[in-house]
């Protein structure tokens, strides 16, 4: 397998190294061009066909005023998706990519149009509770991984993001349950929390993972103590993605934190994953150090929804479309030596 | 005119805000809005007509080998663009935005499609004496000029490229030129170039600039020592657009110094410029310290052309896709206060 994977990759660099340019010359986008067909197992990796997923739920750690937003704007955002208004609508409709709305457990009734695989209306407040038991976090894995596959059926590739009022609180204390840092490393401003809310969410989830530290041990178990059902089911999502060979775009803080977890549940899965941009949130830095993961955008945004996962598919695409279509010194009949 | 400016900005900001999602969660999407909005002097800038125009020009100075290619590869490259076989057509094509190249002064005959201002058969070999004239540098100032109004009347926006063997040892050399540093700070790999050539390059460029020292006190004295007409006709484009209020992108390294040659002759006038992407090549961290200046992209490509200038176009035409199409909180009948 490993051997293979050298084989194809010693393959499509050869390939880049035969297009007319400079050796090295494209930068990132040859390592995203190689990455892409490791991804895809293939040496003609292509995004013709591109989707993009976003993650709905409500978290019952709202209760404890973490957030600058109401609870109620999860149901209106997704209302928002639906209706084709919001800023990944727009910047979907740009880059001709697929948009699709997964309704994992926001607190309002199911909407039409979007995908009704509501687990509850919210996660339980991780401050006094779990937020799933683990029957909840298996299931919302299992919407994950079965959307994964719909996902491979239909794209080249797929686009993740998320909207939850709360989940900026929720990813902050997975960062730091996987990381073991202070969860005052770990939180920012979310959506738009001052210095002081900054300090509550923090001690928030430092209360939250002192109660919960039995189950922290395990990736299923932190995720049950202090995920929301949207980021569950992202790591599903990222976990199936890596079996079929699909390559996934992440967006910013709260998927990042999926992949923390995925990678605690099936470790080489984040091999080929695709990170789209670094966030403003404060805690992503620290996220991405984790991960290894240097993000292909950095423009300072801090939206979520897929956003930035949506503007790196763009450059992803670019990238493809100058190794398919840029000619070989043999195709242009250009002396290698001389150019 | 400055007030209006202000006023302009207030009202940019305030729509921006105005849009349904939390207050600067676009980041410096936000800021390419104003940005654009400032340079085309309108609230509601668009980039709905891209061009993207490609200076092609030969360097006398490549008879020290200081490039890695040779001088006729400059032509051959000139003609796979008119070809459309380029990496910058590839990007272009994609991203719906048209080319136009330029022969400034290609040391080969002229190429029907490509637009014919040669001003001579390449610049003389600046290690010996001026690259130009005074009078030849006035004229591919007056080229830029000339071709920068053609672009405002038919475009919105345009990104800027350059092809031109040894053009990056002119550009290290306009570098260390306007900023005082000695040239192995300014110069790095170009197209291909080894450690003993990079110290070659610097020692020729240390010499030029010795040899060169009575005019380099002036913009113009500088750009007719050690410039390609390329440069030197980017130069006048940069600087006509300000005139014209007419936005464009800049791509690497060789751009970047005719950037510091327009703020030299014209101060102020790089107001609105976008800087596309941050080269790989050495000097070029240097160069957008002393212009300020903060790519929207960082790729570590370094294949000229224009190619990061057209992938920057593709995120501007996102921001302003954005700014133009998310709806306001009063059109979205949203209480503000609830999101």
């Amino acid at each position: 397998m490993s051997t293979n994977c050298d084989e194809l990759e010693l393959r499509v660099r050869r390939r880049l190294d035969s297009l007319t340019k400079p050796q090295g010359s494209l930068g990132r986008l040859e390592d995203v061009v190689v990455q892409l067909a490791l991804a895809q197992n293939t040496e003609m990796p292509s995004v013709g066909r591109k989707g993009l997923y976003v993650f709905c739920a409500d978290h019952g750690v709202t209760e404890e005023g973490i957030s600058a937003y109401p609870r109620a704007v999860t149901a209106q955002m997704l209302k928002g998706f639906l209706a084709g208004r919001a800023a990944i609508n727009v910047l979907c409709e740009r880059l001709a990519i697929e948009t699709c709305i997964v309704d994992v457990g926001v607190d309002a009734p199911w909407c039409p149009d979007s995908v009704n695989r509501k687990i509850a209306h919210g996660t339980r407040n991780f401050a006094k509770e779990c937020a799933m038991t683990s029957d909840e976090a298996e299931r919302a894995l299992a919407v994950g991984a079965e959307i994964a596959e719909a996902a491979a059926n239909q794209f080249d590739i797929a686009g993740l993001g998320e909207m939850g009022i709360g989940n900026t609180t929720a990813a902050a204390a997975l960062l730091a349950a996987f990381t073991g840092s202070d969860p005052v490393e770990t939180v920012g401003a979310g959506a738009g929390s001052d210095a002081s809310q900054i300090r509550h969410k923090a001690d928030v989830i430092r209360r939250a993972l002192a109660l919960h530290k039995p189950q922290l041990w395990h990736g299923k178990g932190i995720l049950a103590a202090v995920a929301g059902f949207e980021i569950a089911a992202l790591t599903g999502f990222i976990i199936r993605s890596y079996e079929l060979k699909f390559p996934v775009v992440l967006d910013g803080f709260p998927c990042g934190s999926a992949a923390l977890a995925a990678q605690a549940i099936q470790p080489g899965c984040l091999r080929y994953v695709f990170y789209g941009h670094r966030s403003a949130e404060k805690g992503h830095k620290l996220m991405l150090d984790k991960l290894g993961a240097n993000p292909l955008l950095d423009l300072g945004m801090r939206l979520g929804e897929g956003t930035g996962a949506a503007l790196a598919i763009g450059i992803i695409e670019s990238a493809v479309s100058l190794y398919r279509q840029m000619p070989t010194f043999e195709e242009a009949s250009v002396d290698r030596s001389s150019i």
